[in-house]
């Protein structure tokens, strides 16, 4: 069981924990608790070995294909966080002896994993353990360990075994070459590793160190041995530790490798080796207290910038925003825009380290309103990979730039052919995403187009921007098949963001998205020209854009967008709505996931007006402005009976959806499974990693959702409503170069900004201009979309 | 703690068990209770996994080289032995609840595994399990488990994942390219693995049933689902146990390879694929007790032919014997010519599954005296390799055969370059065997014309013995250099079989040796033509014979060989009489292998007189007829004192050396200890594997030392000398065609023969003729040496 309530004081709502040792959760709190910097991600695995443990270290961009049979995928590193401790000669593991007290829990104020164990031995000798763990957040390449031992009963003889372990596997798929092992100084292990394809050379250094107080008070070792094992060397570090006095054993690891920036151009291994033994040298001259504080200090200034603060009865809300926010900073690579983020971030060997649309219209949001350089330089990510968008628009005979639905390195299509098996024919099922969910690359242009419309970035949108969005257009004009019975252009045989369909023409979400980006396009057209004449000219001559115009034009006015029927529903596509309709309150309840691909085949389902995430409704949540909100509550009620949110995209955007036509406890209600889609009690919900689009989808239900906020084609406007859980939430956005603090409660709407200038803002459709502080009612009964009853001017300061 | 007395009635002897759940046994019985048929080998690894589990199922012959820094190696296949058994719910795991009984064993008369638990949950409801597990003996591919459960104290829903396992790697290298999964008719599942280098497909199927009594009384599963996995393939089956009756889980698993035999000329993988699953199917008609029972009739021939018995004080003597000699027919792939017997079998990963010098010098006199045409195999192997050997003599500038000091499939060296750290410089020690260690091109040659003398096969002599003879002693004469100074030819930079010495001159045991293997040659030189006259010519085109043979004569006559020295030390080499010593009891007793390089560098022991096994000791075993009883039995006690015994290699020839000097109590010693190398307590002996000579040797111990066995130029002469504990040993030999049984007790030997025909036998140095029976007296003083005190004629019937 997790517990959420452990933090108290400055910690309140600062602690995921869990209070009791129960394996079934192993897996989970290794990806829930994982640390990481963005550059580094590591799974919260426990020291000691346990069975069914899966240790992971990622590096960001390391991507490696380990065979022809298999995709190009972040490969695991060699492990540095297990150890063998023994107490006596009593090997320590909670499978043996009495757990007198445990917990665990990471601590998302600081970034820091603790745990804290008081462990009786099978021969009824006592110790109390504490484990601390960080990866540094200033130095992106430090790792820190710290084990206090106190024995309670009798002086103990410690040993522990501990070193760099290369056996690391993705599953069973080793990625690394075998290295070099070395020992230097009798005191620093270093070993290296290589990827088999990539041929990116990983280094690795730890050393420990082991003192009393404090690390002027250095304890003697009984005996310090090194042993070379097979792709792997370890240390074997025995001392002693009197009775009621607390050891502390320090480990220190550093990563570094050839795709890092800084050896980018100008690459020598022996260099970077010497680099990081340096590095490590300096960093055990510290302990580890004091480069915790560094770290620490990092993640206080983070929480300083992005801080959303939520006053709800239920205080678990508070947490899981903080968790999200945690998260979304650990998986992301700010330090490198050759690199985007990963459908599990750093956290878990799911989907391969791939990089989804997830990023782009669920993670992108909340960078784009917090720290606008890290989202533009997210879509400098799809700029540099824009060649390999090309390639695949070229190899399935189309034009422009065709994204892959899964995206590593270089931009080409990184989706597995296959996945489970089918039950009926025996067979493994194929997966179509990578060559018929299309939709990502409007969704890409889309995020490009509203990264400009937030942040006035011109130089992007000149640089870079443009030219992806210009490209996107021009492959849906040649996705688009002319209907000449109907007159009009159509999108045949797609994939929709509901997976659970396959095949079908005219998906709602994808045609409608293709006419926005051309759309975009036309303006864009217009626009540029305005901005940098030389800039267009540039892009004119590559890509051909005034021979273009006609085309974008005619595809743009003649592309058929689905209408809402006599029932007001829109179809999710041309023939969704006439298939067949199951009883699915089984797998909506379901723990496991996709519970329903049990009972039927794949082919089956795709036949049943099943959904496995928002299709239509994502469609009302991104282009919300095309439909009323009757609409929108017609087709949110319809296509949400019908869906089992397999996917953890779902929750979050009906959240949204339904504040779009006031149903706000409804919202509150996808909300609370949104926030706990990683964070509660199922204990199998995020073996292979958390679900990185759900933590933008928690930020984006409080803030967009709750908060009201919508960018409406760079107007800000503000419909806040909070469901009756909620007394005030309080939150910061950038908008176009100003920090804007918006708190609501259930009296007034005060939104303020200290950088100089002004902003029009939209509140409940009602327009004012904010140049430094403006208090506005509070709609109370939002629930009924009523208008304010207060009037504004009674709170303008 | 392993016990050795648990069998009794018929299975008084056979049985060595573990009485107690310790996992710090668990990989030693992993390896020492693994199952095999010398084409299949399957550690006896749990059903349930437990932290630090190393599962193995290794095929004969399917060696893979992962990588260019890695050296070929038997890949570790698809597991199917693992289980995750939920027991309501509750996972069955014996570090959870309460072991209330607990045994397993290994049956070495049936070959079965079989563990047997009462077992008390969390929960506090007790279970009986009865594991039972074999590979059949009579069909190479076939693995069959057998889980019986009965719930004591409710009725049980039981859920058990099981399947096949792709994802093991060999230490975490990844020897296999992922294949097609499949399931076939909602029963049969199927993984498909290819080798990455070598590209042998590796089909692995299976299915699972479920009964009450017998097979005829299916149950009906609740649920029976299947899981795709990376890599692996699962089922989950459900079902229902009613309190106090035994259900009855049977999993039959098959593997087939295309490196098979059958295969090996017309090979199509659709067909291998039909093929398995057809066995499978077949197979799946049956119950486990009736494929069991066609596999323990097998086992029942074994033993009538190969039987040795021992009245012992000590009755593991005898379980010893056994012990030794179940490992050496699992070991040995008897099926097929191509492949020789790693020196860890099949039962670890240790050594990667190469063939060291320990086949010859070790394995192949038990084969030679119980199963010749086994043993004609297995020197097979090395004519097969023999292109191998030749490539590398070129390679290092030499001439002839220069066979690999280890060797695989094809005869190339496969030696690791590097080793364990250097404690001193940090840096791996490099591996000399593989550059240095030449003698076991003499060995090979020794062993082919000790086959032949044993049993007069002159057809493989023809066909293979002579050519690897003639190319072997053809290497030495290139590697034999002439010393002008002393007017002799030396052999220079070596390791002898000692290999805590390195790069030494003249070492005795390889001056010898090589010197022995000349001489065969100038003795087949004279020898061949009178058998064949055609052979004889064949091969001098070949290899030029007469222009090589006054080299041969040359060298013959002037290779040094190192006498004696003034107190009857032979020199182990030209140095090692003058290095320092140093005190070893330390090192002799530790439980650790090669502990001394904890503390010394390579570099210093190589300085020491230090040994890791026997070197001189050795020489005196192969070649006694050399050196009188007093200088066997002071440079027996001078290099005893300063071995650690190191090496599995080492004890069995000492004991048997010990006996050419009539010390049958150190003998004794020394074989109680040989015996216990991987059966004794110490539970870290065998983790990676069985060690294959020492099995060898502890048979050869027996009959060799005590039954005092000497193929003299094929003569056979019998010596017997019982130790004290020993009441009586009795054996076969096979020798030329004729199958002799040997009965040795404290009053008499009685030599037997069921076989047309005469033998010349020196019993005692005196000359005897048997036709059938001949019953001579026993030495009673024998560690005295006394000549009989009771006349031959007495006893002659």
């Amino acid at each position: 069981m997790l517990s959420y309530s452990k933090g108290t004081g400055e910690y309140e709502n600062w602690i995921l924990a869990e209070e009791d040792f129960d394996l079934r959760y192993q897996n989970k709190c290794e990806s829930i608790m994982a640390l990481g910097n963005g550059y580094l991600g590591l799974r919260s695995s426990f020291e000691e070995p346990y069975v069914g443990q899966i240790r992971n270290m990622f590096v960001a961009g390391t991507y490696n294909k380990a065979d022809v049979n298999e995709v190009t995928e972040l490969p695991n590193a060699a492990d540095v966080v297990e150890m063998q401790i023994y107490l006596n000669s009593e090997l320590f593991s909670l499978t043996y002896g009495k757990i007198l007290e445990y917990s665990r829990y990471l601590n998302l104020k600081d970034g820091e994993l603790v745990r804290e164990v008081l462990w009786e031995s099978p021969k009824g000798l006592r110790y109390r353990l504490l484990f601390r763990r960080f990866v540094s957040l200033g130095d992106l390449h430090f790792i820190g360990i710290k084990v206090s031992i106190t024995p309670i009963d009798e002086d103990a003889i410690v040993k522990i075994k501990t070193g760099i372990n290369g056996k690391m596997t993705n599953s069973g798929v080793q990625h690394f070459k075998d290295g070099e092992k070395r020992v230097y100084e009798k005191e620093y292990l270093q070993l290296i590793q290589t990827t088999t394809e990539s041929n990116i050379d990983f280094v690795i250094n730890c050393c420990c160190s082991c003192y009393l107080e404090n690390k002027m008070n250095r304890i003697f070792y009984i005996r310090k041995d090194f042993f070379l094992e097979r792709r792997s060397i370890f240390g074997l570090y025995e001392f002693k530790a009197k009775k009621n006095l607390t050891i502390n054993f320090e480990k220190f690891a550093n990563v570094f490798t050839s795709r890092d920036k800084e050896y980018a151009e100008k690459y020598n291994l022996q260099e970077m080796r010497h680099d990081s033994l340096e590095h490590l040298k300096i960093c055990s001259l510290s302990s580890y207290d004091e480069l915790f504080e560094k770290s620490k200090s990092k993640w206080r200034q983070y929480w300083k910038d992005v801080e959303v603060r939520v006053e709800s009865k239920n205080s678990v809300d508070q947490l899981a925003l903080r968790f999200a926010q945690y998260h979304l900073l650990i998986m992301t690579p700010m330090h490198d825009e050759r690199f985007s983020v990963g459908a599990k971030g750093l956290t878990g060997e799911g989907y391969k380290g791939h990089v989804f649309w997830d990023t782009e219209l669920f993670i992108l949001p909340y960078f784009q309103y917090n720290m606008p350089n890290i989202a533009g330089q997210l879509l400098k990510y799809r700029y540099l990979t824009l060649e390999g968008a090309r390639k695949k628009a070229k190899q399935y005979g189309y034009e422009g730039a065709m994204y892959p639905w899964e995206s590593a390195y270089t931009g080409e299509e990184e989706t597995p052919e296959w996945a489970a098996i089918n039950i009926i024919t025996g067979e493994p099922t194929r997966v179509w995403s990578g060559i018929k969910e299309h939709h990502i690359t409007a969704d890409i242009a889309y995020a490009v187009w509203n990264y400009y419309l937030s942040t006035d970035d011109v130089d992007f949108l000149k640089k870079y921007g443009s030219e992806i969005i210009f490209e996107c257009a021009w492959f849906w004009c040649s996705r688009a098949k002319w209907n000449s019975n109907k007159s009009r252009y159509e999108i045949l045989d797609v994939i929709g963001p509901d997976e659970y369909t396959e095949h079908v023409d005219n998906n709602a979400y994808t045609n409608y998205m293709a006419h926005y980006v051309i759309s975009i396009a036309l303006r864009l057209y217009d626009l540029l020209p305005e901005i940098d004449r030389e800039a267009f000219e540039f892009l004119d001559r590559k890509l051909n854009l005034k021979k273009r115009y006609d085309t974008y034009l005619d595809v743009y006015n003649k592309l058929y967008l689905p209408k809402p029927n006599e029932n007001g529903i829109i179809p999710q596509d041309d023939t969704f709505l006439s298939k067949k309709q199951i009883d699915i309150d089984k797998y909506r309840n379901s723990e496991a996931k996709q519970s329903i691909l049990l009972d039927y085949s794949r082919d089956q389902v795709v036949n049943m007006q099943v959904l496995k995430q928002a299709d239509v409704v994502m469609l009302l949540y991104v282009l919300k402005n095309l439909f009323d909100k009757e609409v929108i509550e017609k087709n949110w009620k319809y296509y949400e009976a019908r869906t089992i949110h397999d996917s953890s995209l779902s929750m979050a955007i009906h959240s949204i959806v339904a504040t779009f036509f006031d149903d706000i406890q409804a919202a509150y209600e996808c909300f609370k499974q949104a926030s706990m889609i990683d964070m509660g009690q199922n204990p199998n919900s995020s073996d292979n990693g958390i679900h990185a689009a759900s933590m933008g989808g928690i930020w984006l239900a409080a803030v967009i959702g709750f908060g009201g906020v919508f960018n409406n084609e760079g107007i800000l406007e503000l419909n806040p409503a909070l469901p009756y859980e909620w007394e005030g939430l309080e939150f910061d956005i950038k908008l176009k170069l100003r920090k804007i603090h918006i708190s609501i409660d259930r009296d007034k709407i005060e939104i303020t900004s200290k950088d100089d200038g002004i902003t029009d803002i939209m509140v409940y459709g009602e327009k004012y201009i904010l140049e430094k502080r403006l208090v506005l009612p509070y709609r109370k009964e939002s629930q009924q979309g009523c208008s304010p009853d207060v009037k504004a001017e009674d709170y303008l300061s």
